[in-house]
């Protein structure tokens, strides 16, 4: 197996994602006219603003003040808060998928390559990340963003099913539970990792969660 | 080290806590004349309601339809939804300081047996535990949920810090980076794990997060 420091990386974190996917505002039926940096503008604050109010509590009133514009302008861009939650959703899990591609180029390490994708994703963009894992069942935006969680999982599954065949990832454990608990520890990130107060570098948190996955809690080799 | 069949275990997964601290009722302010049991009964209803519709979704007729009782007998109980939320999150977090009194009595083993304490709560109690991850900063409850989460992950980290200067824990990630990652693992059971729905037996969950933290993915020795 690769070190995980050769892995593939997407994006630094703590810079925007490199978006291989055409931005949102070119297949979307609104906004066509307004300026694309604006519109990611719009959905960056607004999902900063779910992040620290939480979805039900923001209003489209808060977010206008936060970006300085009034409520109507606003309106030039989004047509209601449920619209911009859907959108930042879809672009969590657009990155998420197109990860997932990448990953599965080279399954002997896709495994590792997936779980690095998604620490980076996470500490980059958190906000949008706690978006998707926070959806529930009930609604039709909720239902759309399991669905696509499930599928991620099962490729995810898919992915560890293959070191374990090919002998670089230990057998005794059912690949979808290999899955659940690697990825908890990935999703929890979002819970704790506040970049502008925590006191480990995103770099730090990502070789920790790669080694503790690789190799445990056991002394490394030589100590 | 020793190997984690042998830690402490305070309860089975699927059976009720064994609580060696006094019932809530005995100390609160109500229902001293009513049957331990029966209030028993009415806040693991109410952790479940909680669970499935959510805190703020559900309601006291729901929770008095549960329980096939009237909405007015349910107040010789409690005196509100707020004061069930406050006792269960109580219970929860009282199990789990009670669970780290028994790991810190082993300070060598101490961090592996309060990973597998918690696990066993959360797999026992997700619908507790779930409201204990779930509060937020803000109101007189949360903030106190939150000051009690913050002192737990503090002995556990301490628990990593002996654990490492015994030499059985690799020093090379920060005590905090490693109990957050770790327990990360665990809070995260609470949203995939369903004991009605589940492939996967409490048992089988315990021993392949435990051996996950304690060896990572690399193949067990002598495959």
């Amino acid at each position: 197996m690769k070190s995980f420091r050769s892995l593939p990386t997407t994006r630094k974190a703590g810079f925007p994602p490199a978006d291989t996917t055409p931005p949102l505002w070119q297949h979307t039926g609104m906004a066509r006219k307004t300026d694309p940096r604006n519109f990611e503008r719009v959905l960056d604050a607004a999902a900063k603003l779910f992040l620290d109010v939480g979805y039900d509590a923001a209003s489209m009133q808060q977010l206008a003040d936060r970006l300085g514009l009034h409520k109507s302008s606003l309106y030039h861009y989004v047509s209601s808060k449920d619209d911009l939650l859907k959108h930042l959703i879809d672009e969590a899990q657009t990155t998420a998928e197109h990860d997932l591609d990448v990953a599965e180029q080279d399954l002997e390490s896709g495994y590792l390559t997936a779980l690095k994708l998604a620490i980076e994703q996470t500490l980059n963009d958190r906000s949008r990340v706690s978006l998707v894992l926070r959806q529930k069942p009930g609604s039709a935006a909720g239902d759309n963003a399991i669905t696509r969680r499930r599928s991620y999982d099962q490729r995810l599954a898919k992915l560890i099913e293959h070191a374990q065949a090919s002998g670089t990832v230990r057998g005794d454990i059912h690949p979808m539970l290999l899955a659940r608990l690697t990825m908890g520890m990935v999703a929890w990130i979002v819970e704790w990792y506040d970049p502008e107060r925590t006191r480990f570098s995103a770099e730090e948190i990502t070789q920790a969660a790669l080694t503790l996955v690789n190799q445990g809690i056991g002394l490394p080799e030589g100590r």
